[in-house]
């Protein structure tokens, strides 16, 4: 018997009502692109716009399904391990606000990485939930945070009994995979749901040399971005559920919150492509993709100033369990560039284009969509880029490395407002010589290490000042600031309290 | 010398990435469409999946726009009539929301039509402000709310002189438009801004004969989906301000709460191609869609058994200012049938889809993108449904109108907590039965006419609930209830106080 999982319940409606020849007096106002502009059917093609419909009868409801995409999103529960499953037209940020808001009430606690993504910060705003932060894993010599450790999840849940859930980010950027098992066992021990940020471990559940999927690993709820590293449209992403920890209709009605009213049912039957791919096709796709990764990964090694993040680290950091091997950070210290110098060179003269720049590295995604081709043209590139007095060295003097010493990262400010409070509070943008003893307004990150220093409620210190203008200094970027660091949003004297 | 409203600065940086060749090592991981499945790119095309690009150099970042997305943001706050537009890939929803939040702090007075819509009700859900409702002007004979009247407005001001802002909704999913400019002249004589949904009133600016655009008679911050009615693509919005009473750096700021972290640039760039060609050609445009609007609606008013909304209301309604005439709302009772039924014929046996069916009537949209033919067959289903005897009134006699009396709709409910904290405290699912006392967790709202009867945190009154039991006998439908009105959800009695 033919699997159900060939099925394409929500992509197959949208075709054929796509197909269907009928008179649209309903929205969007282009009617399947007959009215849409020329430049617009240039650049998207007419089999996009014909396929751009709303809630039509046979398409189904996205806020209460029962139809394709009820089905739909069972299948994926199916194929990617869970219970249920939500499909998102509003990226893994809406998944990760609408696991919040529906596990933590206003005032009560959540445990979760200093370095979530801005997504869970967003939540915390949204939600009024209290945040106790862990410091994640740091690595020193690659400048990078790696996962939480479960000794330190199982103090904070020790100091905070009171905590409504933990929620960990898996993997890392850089995929680097903590140890989800023995928090979610931690978490379930204390009786609260483990919430997983899996925005780039999609394709965990398809492969046993990728690390083990969150779900598998016993996490209570798993937000993914679909369409990060598999086949699914950008924006889409997918929200998974197990067990009896989280209240179902608390995650469907909270998605209703921060989800558009129309959402595309071309961003949504993406998902239903993408899941149908890898349920079919998973496997080899991957095989493929962490071939592809090995060969890449081996060769660059051997070019002379280049060093590529590996799982030797794995054994003696407690955040760093594995490695998701398809994704490559590349240190170019040895070259004389700075991660930023040779990520533009790379992208504008040699014809690759990497994920993210860092000042000593860069990471590489390699995906299902990737070929030989690209693998051969990334190590060309590298090659080019390593050759001793290449021109680009030389074009590129200004962005020589500084070799001085890392700054020692600030102790913790105090959290004077949630950051809910904060947030909303009247606030005001001052020097920012005159910021510290000033309360925070904003999420101030310095990269590298991409670990926030001030979060909304936090008190500014002096120490935390002079350790942003010390990353600037050595070439780092600080984002949440005005202008290159030289002002800071903070909250009005009049508001320190809301209550 | 050529208008820069010919430019196209995201749309063509897009094309212009899309056609770069370049290895990609980054999102999303189908790769330009490398790596999309069989049945996707047969959906989609390979156009629309080549230009499915993250946020690359030279495509600029939507939350801190400084490139092209400036470029095309601004073209189009031109074109609107706006001082600041920002584009939206959450869809309307997330601007009326971030309207919200960037005006009230949690606590603080709204005022806002009792039928907004639900994105406004979640808007006071992630915000805390509290909602001084204002009934809508109620049209008994078509069982429509119109937008509210000046009238009403000046009483809740009065009222409530310590509200922070305005919100109306203009024009109605009829296309009825209340009077913009009187109601902004009163919020600003109380030296608040008027904030406005005009969700289905992008086109506004447009044409003279379309009823005025409500920057142009003072609105201070206008939500639009460009998609409903122009060229953009489905969940593709705007959000436009002008004046002084909106602070733009809360606007950016509440923003980046309710928007994907990876926004889609194919949603994007069809805003960019919509501003275009609205700019270009817009009153051309309008002009046509005007007259095959005025067609429609002069043939369908001479088919026996048919009425069509008409803007002769407009002297008798203080909530009916003018028509948006490119909307047809047409009443189906004297066919026998009821809108829903006559939604359904239409659809499945003539060919032609309307927007929005009700009890009695259905409502249709020309844009621009019908066509004359497009007309030529709403006509002619209309001939078709209205023939003496045909078969279709026989096949759906199950259909029939009731021709019982409208029930009158109950008095407000007294509201006991606020939207936020009904929606967020612990709620249970009860009997009808058993509902009248309880606080509501939920909104709840009956088609016709469209507005809420119940509100989170309201209390249920019997009187409530025996009116959407006759709502229901009447053929209507409730949406915010459990299996057909048999349960609501209602806040559990030992959170009935939050703080």
């Amino acid at each position: 018997m033919r699997s159900p999982q060939h099925e394409l319940p929500l992509l197959a409606a949208l075709q054929a009502c796509g197909q269907r020849p009928h008179s649209a007096f309903y929205t969007p106002g282009h009617k399947q692109g007959q009215g849409a502009s020329e430049p617009l059917t240039a650049l998207l093609g007419r089999a996009a716009l014909q396929v751009d419909l709303p809630e039509l009868p046979d398409l189904d409801n996205l806020f209460a399904p029962e139809g394709v995409i009820q089905q739909a999103q069972e299948l994926a529960a199916d194929a990617f391990g869970a219970e249920r499953t939500w499909f998102l037209a509003n990226g893994s940020t809406c998944g990760i606000e609408a696991a919040i808001l529906a596990t933590c009430l206003p005032g009560e606690k959540i445990i979760l990485p200093r370095n979530a993504h801005q997504s869970a910060i967003a939540a915390l705003i949204l939600s009024g939930a209290v945040p106790i932060f862990v410091n994640p894993d740091y690595d020193a010599r690659w400048e990078i945070a790696h996962s939480i450790a479960p000794a330190m999840v199982a103090q904070a849940l020790e100091q905070h009994p009171d905590a409504k859930a933990v929620l960990m980010v898996y993997p890392t950027y850089y995929g680097v995979a903590g140890d989800v098992q023995a928090i979610a066992h931690l978490a379930h021990q204390h009786g609260i749901p483990l919430l997983v940020d899996e925005a780039h471990g999609a394709h965990f559940a398809f492969h046993p040399e990728l690390p083990i999927a969150a779900l598998r690993a016993g996490a209570d709820l798993v937000v993914q971005s679909t369409h990060k590293v598999l086949g699914a449209m950008t924006q889409a992403a997918m929200l998974h559920v197990q067990g009896n920890r989280i209240s179902r209709d608390r995650i469907s009605r909270a998605l209703q919150l921060v989800q558009s009213t129309s959402p595309s049912y071309v961003l949504l039957a993406s998902l239903d492509a993408a899941r149908q791919q890898m349920a079919l096709n998973g496997h080899e796709l991957m095989t493929q993709s962490l071939s592809l990764a090995d060969t890449a990964r081996t060769q660059l090694q051997q070019i002379p100033g280049l060093a590529v993040l590996d799982e030797t680290l794995a054994s003696s950091s407690p955040g760093f369990h594995a490695l998701d091997r398809t994704r490559l950070t590349v240190d170019v210290t040895n070259l004389g560039l700075t991660g930023f110098a040779a990520d533009e060179i790379l992208h504008e003269q040699l014809g690759v284009t990497a994920e993210l720049p860092s000042l000593h590295h860069l990471t590489f995604i390699i995906s299902l969509g990737n070929t030989p081709q690209d693998i051969d043209r990334l190590i060309h590139a590298f090659c080019t880029l390593a050759k001793a007095d290449s021109e680009f060295k030389i074009q590129n003097s200004k962005f020589k490395t500084q070799n001085s010493a890392t700054p020692q990262p600030p102790s913790p400010s105090p959290q004077h407002l949630t950051p809910r409070d904060a947030f909303l509070a009247p606030s005001e943008s001052v020097a920012i010589a005159q910021a510290p003893g000033r309360i925070s307004a904003a999420l101030v990150c310095p990269y590298p290490p991409g670990i926030p220093v001030l979060l909304p409620g936090e008190v500014i210190t002096a120490e935390a000042v002079s350790y942003l203008q010390a990353v600037v200094a050595l070439g780092g970027i600080v984002t949440g600031c005005g202008d290159a660091l030289q002002t800071l949003e903070v909250v009005k004297y009049s508001a320190t309290r809301l209550d």
